[in-house]
């Protein structure tokens, strides 16, 4: 059995939230040609740094949007904020900059691995460029002052997303949690908040931003991280101990539903792809986690719809997934030469 | 979508059940020697006819007697009389000779499709052998005397093994049952008086011996047939018309798990192996009804312990069952190639 790292960590994100001086925090923030105008501002500093895609949220349609949001690049109080907001998305989709979100920049770098200081560092050069276009609201005590007082001082959120099929089904998420709110830690369902969490995936990350330095946060987060992929491993370890075959059997039996289905809704097939992952990180196929995780986005809802080219109702879309997922599934090869009997 | 006739009968049986005079019936016949002396005149006889296995029910065996139930050539009866019984089996399995299980003789002939009449002829020929080894019990008025008097008359069964998936899960038998016991009919699991519907297999077969003609109860039969032959079929439809989709979902899951998972229950199987068989018989398979069948049979406990060549506990022919199952379902190569995308 192959146990590695990286079957636990899904990926890595950092996000800053800044505020302009001179302009009222976006809930009271009613100038639209003000609004524009610091967008513009932003937009063209950022065209020295990379390739970005601008959305002005009031001209994306509501499925873009929602396509958008499943990819993790904007959230639902930008879409609401509409009139006064946009996104910023670079080409390879790893870094957004959403304005005028419940600050007027939330600017994110997401990476597909475990490594926080990585990420930090790009998300701060591009911090930097966006200081130069208009100054930030900055207190010598406060530190970045923000529209929530949650996120004052540094404004820094570093997430980390954990794929934790063992703790998960054995329960032990509960025995987690007291602990890492004890270190001033957060874990969420996948897509946020309100989310639970579907395909067994959690989302962990610093709750306070204030009285701490970025290197005490990012120190924090990282060696919770480390924390909990050991506990992981060492519960999947137990899980193929004590019921090998019932383990390789649930594997199995999803990659034989996924890759022969006619339809399949949302919430089974995160559930049977959960069960394909769990397969790979131990060994029952050969394959690469992140396509896996990339077809898992690809299939939500209004990504369907999008690769569809047409709104499909929801039976529309369960018979799109199957198909579309079979076809990406058996493309992959995954099963293990060695069980192909 | 294709309907076919041979997706319903699985195959026709026809059992006749004989007594030689100056022999006790096999419950009153206690010696031994004599038994054995019987056994060798209808062996002796029926080796001018074709190629049997000789089993002497005392020197079979517990785990090959299990093999032979399994397989529909003996009953339970012959093995609990294994002091005095035996059996004859042709090579092929088409013709099984029960020799002291409820009657001195119960000669059997099966077919894998629906023609009781050839099935009728065949046994005919072994029962004209076997009367010139020791004549028959027979009585002008009574006809056959047998041991139980339901059988006496003819001593004709006629059975036909229906595959009646739609009516199962329409659950329309109970409306058919009574039907068929006003004509003189019953309806039993595969396995007998006392097995439930396993696999969605019904046998269909006369009661009454007495008083009807051979004729009259092969046609009454045949009738019987073709009435549930046509109202499967068009609950087939109805069902394909209702659901398709979520018809064509079942089969393909079914057939999903079937060949990747690594371990099945045999009740588990024979739900499955029946919604593949459903899957063949609706088009959305290429694939043999026959070779199916087989694989049911061949998956049952006493069948796997021989085929593995030696005994296993549960946990170890479910393993099996889903390792040989699943490469001889691959080596089919039932998925069609239109669905194939």
């Amino acid at each position: 059995m192959k146990i590695t790292y990286d079957s636990v960590v899904v990926s890595t994100r950092i996000r800053l939230a800044r505020n302009f001086v001179d302009f009222p925090f976006p809930n009271r923030f009613k100038d639209v040609s003000k609004a524009r105008e610091m967008i513009h501002l932003i937009a063209a500093e950022l065209s020295n740094a990379d390739k970005f895609e601008l959305y002005y949220m009031n001209a994306v349609s509501e499925e873009r949007a929602a396509v958008l949001k499943e990819r993790y690049l904007i959230s639902q109080d930008l879409i609401e904020n509409r009139r006064i907001s946009a996104a910023l998305v670079s080409k390879d989709e790893s870094i957004s900059v959403m304005i005028n979100e419940e600050d007027h920049v939330r600017e994110q770098y997401f990476l597909r691995e475990f490594d926080l200081r990585k990420a930090y560092e790009r998300i701060s050069g591009i911090d930097d460029l966006i200081a130069e276009s208009i100054p930030f609201a900055y207190d010598a005590e406060l530190g970045y002052l923000t529209a929530c007082p949650t996120n004052l001082g540094t404004g820094l959120r570093a997430s980390v997303m954990l794929f934790l099929p063992a703790l998960a089904r054995r329960n032990l998420m509960r025995e987690v949690i007291p602990e890492l709110t004890r270190l001033g830690l957060t874990v969420r369902g996948a897509y946020g908040e309100r989310s639970g969490a579907e395909g067994e995936l959690f989302q962990l990350s610093n709750e306070v931003t204030l009285g701490m330095t970025e290197e005490d946060i990012l120190s924090v987060v990282e060696s919770a991280v480390q924390t909990m992929v050991e506990f992981e491993l060492q519960e999947r370890k137990a899980m193929c101990e004590e019921d090998g075959i019932g383990l390789r059997d649930r594997v199995c039996r999803a990659y034989g539903i996924l890759t022969n289905c006619i339809k399949i809704d949302a919430r089974e097939f995160m559930s049977r792809m959960a069960d394909v992952k769990l397969g790979v990180a131990l060994g029952v196929f050969h394959g690469d986690m992140r396509a896996l995780d990339d077809l898992i986005i690809a299939m939500r809802p209004a990504n369907i719809n999008r690769l569809n080219g047409a709104v499909l109702d929801e039976a529309g879309r369960d018979v799109y997934r199957a198909e579309y997922a079979g076809k990406a599934l058996r493309a992959m090869d995954l099963p293990n030469g060695e069980e192909d009997y």
